[in-house]
């Protein structure tokens, strides 16, 4: 079966402009106006394929299809359609369109089509980014379990609302009246889950293939580092009388980037992303300085040492310069191994349409990752990322690779729902 | 003559409370309420005391003693109202409680006291600490003839409105109907300045005395740099990849600190006080990094190489990470060295008194920088900081010392007055 690629293009240009950002990239967090813009536009579209919509308690879509016969094992196929602020046009929603596509083809199917062993549902997760709450994939950790009803208070936006205040608030009018999911999900049904997304890196464009099989997904430690010095007078206080958080900040950072750096498998990746420092005047020594900094690799122990390294680093320069050090666990997650048949099958399905793959890492996370840690096989498909770049408004791929990535998907989907027939 | 130093404590303590940030240090940015209810107090003093008060295009306030007599010389004495956010009780009203006392002593003089051959004006600044239109002794620059009519126009404000527009919806209700004075000031009837502040620094404390005399007021440069690399993940990007803004800033941060540190003589001093980063998420690689960089010393030389020897560094780490370097020269201005006479006659002020001493440098910047630059013979008085600490809440004097420091500016000024008339 054949993809309607001009379709595919024609939904994610649509629904590019739902942004709250018009011409500085798109910025559509979970729980706002757009998000429930972008949301509406695509179940249009799945209503009138005549698919069946469920929203659950935290927003997370799962939009069935037709010929779904219940008590089935369904293959679960989608991503998230928020980003972060600024960000790009493909992060999420590419792998919501290519979900779509792949619903759409197949409630064509049906109608002519045999009738298949499994079910297919397209999911859309909600808050992956972590742009509203500050973690990322919310919706995906709820389905899956991760978090429990306790997290909807614990977890808070900036204006310091509640998730179950926002929720409440803010909630697409889509779920009244609708057959309501709770979560966590009853996963014992889900024979498999997909997600097709931009690959956010430069490794397949350097490669020159035009689809990645994911086998690992990274995981991450992120940690916020307050340091407290002693603000003052910036013409009147000799350097050596100094405890600027700044510059201790600063070593800090360039620190933690040469341990890293010296990894000789050049894998582990640190990031200092934000800083805020405080009163944060020309004319004052910054008092404080806040920042976030986080450790990815896809081996757990790689991930735990460096950051143990940085962390015994951060210590030193802090007690060397005489300034506060406080350290806050932010988040963690292991690093995941894909599923080895799923992995075989996007494999397959690659070589029989002699398209370029690579097997790769992902140094990013995922929804798929929850729905893999419950112990669900599930499979992960990359394609490139214009000079490797993501989470910025120049994100872009190439639209015979999107097309690609799409056909790949649908194809390893029927070969799924095939297989699982035999 | 004795100053009344329950008086001025009564005065200093009072003003204290105009902050808009009650508990966290003092907050009374130019133009606003609380810098308007602090004049509003002071010049109901001076009024009480039959002063005249006369306010110049810009917000600087001049306050004439009741004796003066048109066209005689005028010893001038003062400082500023305004403070830097969450910044300290006594930078700035110190100078200004000072004046106003040696103001309310000499009105009382003049009922039963000799005619004085010299007139006697306190003045406030407005915007000294540039909080409001980020350049530092605005006021003062207007009044010596720095600025001109175009520059209400050029300063801008955080919300992006101009000086020029500030000052017609802001101006205190002092102007109405009052003898306005017009900037540039007519400094030729100025026989001398003199300003009165707290040291902002440790080394009075340090050394154990009581008052700090003058000598040179270090000259600063400051710029801006921008750093522009390329936002992107902050999982699927390589550490070689990388174009990161942070890391980039990190390093001339703590390149200029180090080039700085080297100095033998341990005066120079350099402050990155304020960075902004974008788009500041933590899971997104910097993108740009923007922040201020100064350099301060006594010897102009001394900044310029100094300055010069960091930009040179800025530019190769900028370049070496492939970073997009832009700089933004801010402000200027050369070290002062103000009057031998003046200077003299605090030194034997302090002599007679019995008052420890010190001759020393200034590492801060203050309005009498300005009116010395325009050739007006001036002096300054410093009381020790405990802790050497200032532009902070925990900004404080012991109360021995100021009072220790307004009598010998009464000293002084009896001085001046009495010496010119011999």
């Amino acid at each position: 079966m054949k993809i309607n690629s001009d379709r595919l293009l024609e939904n994610l240009r649509a629904l590019r402009k739902f942004t709250d950002t018009p011409g500085e990239g798109v910025t559509r967090f979970s729980y706002g106006v757009q998000d429930a813009n972008a949301k509406a536009f695509i179940l249009e579209r799945a209503k009138a394929a005549g698919c069946t919509v469920r929203l659950d308690d935290v927003g997370n879509i799962r939009i069935g299809l037709p010929g779904n016969e219940p008590g089935r094992p369904v293959v679960l196929c989608g991503s998230h359609v928020d980003t972060v602020r600024n960000g790009g046009w493909l992060d999420g929603i590419y792998g919501v369109c290519g979900a779509l596509e792949v619903l759409e083809c197949l409630a064509e199917g049906v109608k002519t089509g045999p009738d298949q062993p499994l079910n297919y549902e397209m999911v859309i997760f909600a808050e992956e980014e972590g742009s509203n709450f500050g973690s990322t994939m919310t919706g995906s950790k709820f389905a899956a379990g991760k978090y429990a009803d306790a997290d909807l208070d614990k977890l808070t936006d900036d204006q310091g609302r509640t998730l179950r205040e926002v929720l409440a608030e803010q909630m697409p009018p889509e779920a009244a009246g609708k057959p309501v999911l709770t979560v966590p999900w009853d996963l014992t049904n889900i024979a498999a889950m997909l997600e097709l997304h931009i690959e956010q890196g430069p490794v397949l464009e350097r490669a020159g293939r035009s689809i990645g099989i994911v086998d690992t997904i990274f995981g991450m430690r992120v940690i916020e580092v307050t340091l407290t010095g002693a603000g003052n007078h910036a013409g009147a206080t000799p350097m050596k009388e100094r405890r600027d958080a700044l510059c201790a900040a600063a070593e800090c950072i360039l620190t933690a980037e040469e341990i890293v750096s010296a990894d000789p498998e050049e894998r582990t990746v640190v990031t200092v992303g934000k800083i805020d420092v405080q009163p944060n005047c020309s004319n004052v020594i910054p008092e404080a300085a806040r920042f976030s900094l986080e450790v990815r690799d896809s081996d757990a122990d790689e991930i735990n040492g460096n950051m143990e390294r940085i962390l015994h680093a951060v210590r030193q320069i802090a007690m060397d310069r005489g300034i506060y050090c406080g350290v806050r666990e932010v988040s963690q997650s292991d690093p995941i191994r894909l599923d080895e048949e799923i992995i075989r099958q996007i494999h397959i399905a690659a070589e029989e349409a002699g398209i370029p793959y690579l097997l790769m890492d992902s140094g990013a996370v995922h929804d798929a990752c929850m729905i893999a840690e419950a112990g669900i096989p599930t499979g992960m498909i990359f394609v490139p990322s214009i000079d490797g770049r993501s989470h910025v408004p120049e994100e872009d791929t190439k639209a015979t690779d999107l097309i690609a990535g799409a056909q790949l998907l649908l194809d390893v989907i029927e070969k799924l729902r095939g297989n699982k027939g035999e």
